[in-house]
């Protein structure tokens, strides 16, 4: 029998710990799931027999270690800081671990340890980072293997709410943690390169420099550019390629929306407004306005703002942005937080509400002498507010890596990203088959 | 005979040390002038018989410490950030210091060790912070002492090039620190509160809020505003104020032109360019400009930023923005570093050219069931590159204030800012009578 220990049992690993109990009884596992909120565990496993609930502190190295020397493989879904000190105590107990998260300089550190310890770290497997690695990667071996020369890559990929429930002007409801949306971008410039010439996007245009996209059945999106897009090139080994970019999706009628909110400095989370507990929605929007007490708020907004477009300011007065009736009601805030607590009112998920994980890439190679173009798309819809899209993107591919590295199908050590075949080719099939599955369109080559 | 340390002898110490030395017989004063650049100090002292060059290291506690001992008074004209650091020395060896700067929190705390230790560390008392705490602090009593209500506080003041030497498009050059006129404001948001309103401008909004200022015989000026105005409520003893507000002068036309600068991105320093040092001044701005070989530069930068303005677009064509000739050659450098380096080329001082000082107050206050207004403004001009303004107005305060420390006119402990009136009054006279006076304008009462 083989152990697995899953570290967190938050809302993300609900689709993860599903898969591997239903694997559990064929496969001759048991999967040990720690969480502070023990409740939380065992209603995740009920009845199954092959699942065990453990309640301690999992950032504790000396409640954590008994666990990890005993298991044949930890999944951490700790908040990604935590990983690097989970990761050392595998190293010296020479256990696998996987993680969904980026690959921090600390963990990539750990490297030459893990491989003398003969263990695989493998990261980035989730959703964004991991189907859109492993996807990707599938294409860029395919082109290179018929002998092509890739000369663009763009990469999408975002978070929504599936188009039947799609009923509110902003085209967005918050999916996912309402935080990230509302930083997404803040601070520094976004950087790429597009046909060799480096791009740089500071943040207060980032929301007004769009990509359009359509994806068949789907309709419309706009990209706006990640924050970091030249790491990809050596991740992907196309260390000379003139064009990348990556960017995340939202529906048409958000971005344009959200640079205003940018741009009256609403999403700034560097300082703590005075007196922010006693501001309501209005006169937090009027603090970012000119002083003129002559002129109604909602003209000041519309004259440097919305200009007339009616469609735009409605989306403002839906949202409540002009409201005067009661405070926010949060001390100590920042505009971002602020901002957070007036979305979060409107932009919310009613309870039969599902999710949609929508990736696209575009991809652009020489090949005998020919200019050639190919797209690949992945729409996936929540099952329902357990069962998310993002839980099953993200939960799934850690689960059926789990498989594969306990059926010793991939003997990498060290730290790891899901981007050799072995690895990616029997998860894309199998997400596939669990409905996370690529349209992709090859162009005809001309003979 | 009393003993003056001065620590640091740089571009703003020579209207000081001149001062100083020549008061030195009268007063019988020896002047001790520390730094590492021995030659810049002799210079300075040249046959004067009160002075006395030394070279050492300042920031060295062990060199420095036995000249701290021996003076009766240390005028720290060090990078601010290593006054603390003396203080700590002037204390325990109680020996009274000067500072031009701002307290710090950390100066702040050693007050009351500075008052058991039975001295005065007196600090920002240079121009901005300085002049302006003095010459604010006794209108402010004036008005109290007529009996008057202050409601409304804006002050201002830019280090700008002298009209008769004005004569470039941004009607700018740098007369200090080019890398703190790039980076001005750079980061978060501006504070400020207007008629009991908090106001807040973000970064990118900064140079296109101006407020539009005359002064008599000097003609206009745009102010943008300081980082945190708010601060200054309990500076001044006016925490009620409804309307505060603190700013930077520059003559119209550079805001505008500064504000595209701010939007394209090119005053980020937060990050470092790829290949930096291979960019030619074009290639740098295009970096900023959207994706579209099919237009040039020129046509993108005009038809987003300056929309046809000809004057404003002549501006940046006059500075050298679209030149491709050769690299601006910085490795490593951020869009900051570069843009600082293509402005110091055009905006530099011609070696006749002069500086010039402008501080404007302006109050509103209740006196007898009356709104009155009172403005106050001070205007220098350099006397050459070496006696700038700039020197004058940092240096003569501090030296003025020397004096009457010396002269035991101050009897004050602890850590104190210039802002009482048998502190401001006597410096203030001294300084109208050296050319740095203010024009006061008062309303007259209707009876």
């Amino acid at each position: 029998m083989k152990t697995i220990l899953i570290l967190g049992a938050g809302l993300s690993s609900s689709s993860l710990i599903r898969y591997l109990l239903q694997h559990a009884g064929q496969q001759n596992w048991q999967v040990r799931i720690v969480d502070q909120n023990i409740e939380s565990v065992q209603k995740k496993i009920a009845s199954n027999p092959h699942g065990v609930a453990l309640s301690f502190d999992a950032l504790n190295p000396e409640e954590r270690r008994p666990e990890i020397e005993r298991a044949d493989l930890v999944i951490s879904m700790l908040p990604a800081r935590f990983h690097v000190d989970v990761a050392k105590d595998c190293i010296e107990l020479k256990t696998k671990l996987i993680t969904p998260s980026y690959i921090s300089k600390e963990m990539q550190e750990l490297d030459q340890a893990a491989k003398e310890a003969g263990i695989l770290i493998m990261n980035e497997i989730g959703v964004d980072p991991g189907i859109d690695h492993m996807s990707a990667a599938k294409i860029i071996d395919e082109i290179k293997h018929q002998g092509g020369k890739i000369t663009c890559f763009k990469s999408y990929c975002g978070g929504l709410i599936a188009p039947e429930y799609d009923n509110n002007p902003w085209h967005y409801k918050f999916t996912w943690n309402p935080r990230n949306v509302v930083l997404a971008g803040f601070g520094g410039a976004a950087k790429y390169i597009e046909q060799g010439l480096y791009k740089f996007i500071p943040y207060h245009e980032l929301f007004n420099r769009l990509d359009h996209i359509e994806i068949e059945g789907y309709g419309s999106f706009d990209g706006y550019a990640n924050r970091d897009s030249l790491l990809y090139r050596s991740i992907y080994g196309l260390d000379e390629i003139p064009t990348i970019f990556r960017g995340t999706l939202r529906r048409p009628g958000f971005c344009q929306a959200w640079n205003i909110l940018v741009n009256l400095g609403m999403t700034d989370d560097s300082y703590v407004l005075e007196n922010s507990e006693r501001l309501t929605p209005r006169q937090f929007l009027n603090t970012f306005l000119p002083y003129d007490t002559s002129k109604p708020v909602e003209y000041k907004f519309d004259k440097l703002f919305t200009k007339g477009n009616k469609q735009l300011y409605d989306q403002f007065d839906w949202v409540g942005l002009f409201e005067n009736d009661e405070a926010i009601g949060i001390e100590n805030a920042s505009p971002a937080i602020l901002l957070q607590h007036i979305l979060q009112k409107k932009l919310v998920l009613d309870p039969e509400d599902k999710d949609m994980i929508v990736m696209y890439h575009l991809f652009r190679y020489e090949l005998d002498g020919q200019e050639l173009e190919m797209t690949s798309s992945m729409v996936n819809i929540g099952e329902n507010q357990v069962y998310t899209s993002m839980s099953n993107t993200v939960g799934l591919p850690v689960a059926i890596c789990s498989k594969l590295i306990l059926q010793g199908k991939i003997p990498d050590l060290g730290v790891q990203i899901p981007i050799k075949e072995h690895v990616y080719q029997p998860i894309l099939d199998e997400l596939e088959e669990l409905g996370i599955g690529f349209k992709e369109s090859w162009p005809t080559l001309k003979h």
